[in-house]
């Protein structure tokens, strides 16, 4: 089996060539609009959802290219939301992926249409011709990420988020939001790369569920520990803006040791639920393991 | 048979019905974001574009509740396309329906998330179970619905729109703006009507195709000769907007009267193209022809 490394890198090449070809290509009208869209989605990023995807595929015997729609239509919401969220009236950043955002490397009018038109673009992917073996469990896919996008799932999330800045929150009102704003997203990568692979039955459906949760809340505590410790240039955007912003986090609520610890359980009873699927679960394994392990 | 005014209240109010309850409650958290998606969507709008839903339902013989979905879903990519277009990145209006816009009853932020929540409860509504009466009719209507969303549709014609401002443009490209910016999503309430009755046959698809095209752009000439012509008041949102903003139109290419005329004949072609469905087709000739005679 090759290393987790070699795995990674070659889902994300997967994932890069799969929304060069998904994306309208810049020659075609309106330019600068397709321009923008491939500048936000292309050439970075650490596909993290994609990978999720075509880990859970592989542990329910999904044929690889199979799960590439499922990956790139979660990516593209995900790349929408941080286009939108970077905007002056949400989090006002400036350097997104190592890069200027896109409100300030093109404008804001266009920043808002390419996230609109991502978001229509991840629904267009997973809905194309060609992608439907079996029509219902498609529709079935594509009601799950429509509710996991809206605002009873990311949306809904971020607005969650936008009421609670400056107020001090309990952990329960913390993990609800998170819940939301990372987790619906993330519970969509997973259950929509195994349901690339045709219907699941309910027991795997119910691990795939606590894994998504558990490396979802993981996911989270990690974020907050990085925006407090590590540099900017490590991260590849603004650090320590959720400080700065009056934003509630893990460490308003524990000390950095303790949020790691906490990662760590979240993470070992993701491990549990991945080991369900014996050596096919090894991906998701290895994600998991990287969340707690990552520096960026 | 019914009058048109009598047939057109029946689908307003079957289309208020149906979106106040397929839009969350204002009990479910997020409050205040889903107080604001109603807010938006509900008690008011002409509701064109589900009025074609439904007379296109109409004249394939579709079940009318079977259409509430397709005709709701369109709707609700439309007022999310109004509730970004009136942020002051993009029209910076105020007015709209007769209230205040999104941002200016709550904040930039909520507007922002409101949009984006409802571009995906459109794409929820059309993937609903319940709705699935051929699943890959179902998958088609999707894809339909987020390729005349997308780029390559309404938020394509945006992008034109915005580039255009304070040049003057061709015929040709005023119509290939329109064509998209307001155009698709007229085609896609049309089509996704008829798909509600199951598979469209290649004849009626293409007559509702030339009905679809014609109206879209007899109602974009209309548009603009009533925002020169009509009064705030009477619009329900602020009037003489685009020649302040110094915007391309027809009026600024043809003398009024001849821009009335040209949505005439427009009107005409597409009362021919629903001849073709005999009586079932009396619904798509009735909107035709309110399209010219509205004042509003």
């Amino acid at each position: 089996m090759t290393s987790f490394a070699a795995w990674a890198k070659s889902a994300q090449e997967r994932t890069e060539a799969a929304l060069a070809r998904y994306l309208p290509a810049t020659g075609i009208a309106p330019e600068r609009l397709h321009e923008a869209m491939r500048y936000v989605s292309l050439g970075g990023g650490k596909r993290i959802r994609p990978m999720l995807a075509f880990a859970a595929g592989e542990a329910v015997g999904a044929d690889i290219e199979r799960t590439e729609p499922a990956a790139c239509a979660v990516e593209l919401i995900h790349v929408y939301s941080l286009t939108h969220d970077d905007l002056p009236c949400m989090d006002d950043d400036a350097l997104r992926r190592g890069k200027p955002t896109c409100h300030v490397h093109y404008d804001q009018a266009i920043a808002l249409l390419v996230g609109d038109a991502l978001q229509s673009l991840a629904f267009e992917v997973l809905a194309a011709p060609g992608s439907h073996t079996d029509p219902a469990a498609r529709v079935e896919m594509l009601h799950l990420l429509a509710h996991a996008a809206g605002s009873r799932g990311m949306c809904g999330g971020q607005a969650v988020d936008l009421a609670s800045t400056g107020k001090q929150l309990e952990l329960a009102e913390l993990e609800f939001m998170h819940i939301h704003k990372t987790g619906a997203l993330i519970r969509a990568a997973v259950l929509l790369g195994a349901l690339s692979a045709g219907r699941l039955d309910a027991g795997a459906r119910a691990k795939l569920e606590r894994y998504s949760k558990c490396i979802g809340l993981a996911f989270q505590v990690m974020d907050d520990v990085l925006d407090a410790e590590a540099s900017t240039a490590t991260l590849g955007k603004t650090a320590g803006t959720d400080a700065a912003q009056g934003k509630a986090t893990y460490l308003t609520l524990m000390p950095a040791k303790d949020a790691r610890a906490y990662a760590q359980e979240l993470v070992d009873d993701a491990l549990a639920a991945a080991g369900h699927f014996g050596a096919r679960g090894a991906r998701l394994a290895d994600i998991a393991r990287f969340i707690v392990e990552r520096s960026y």
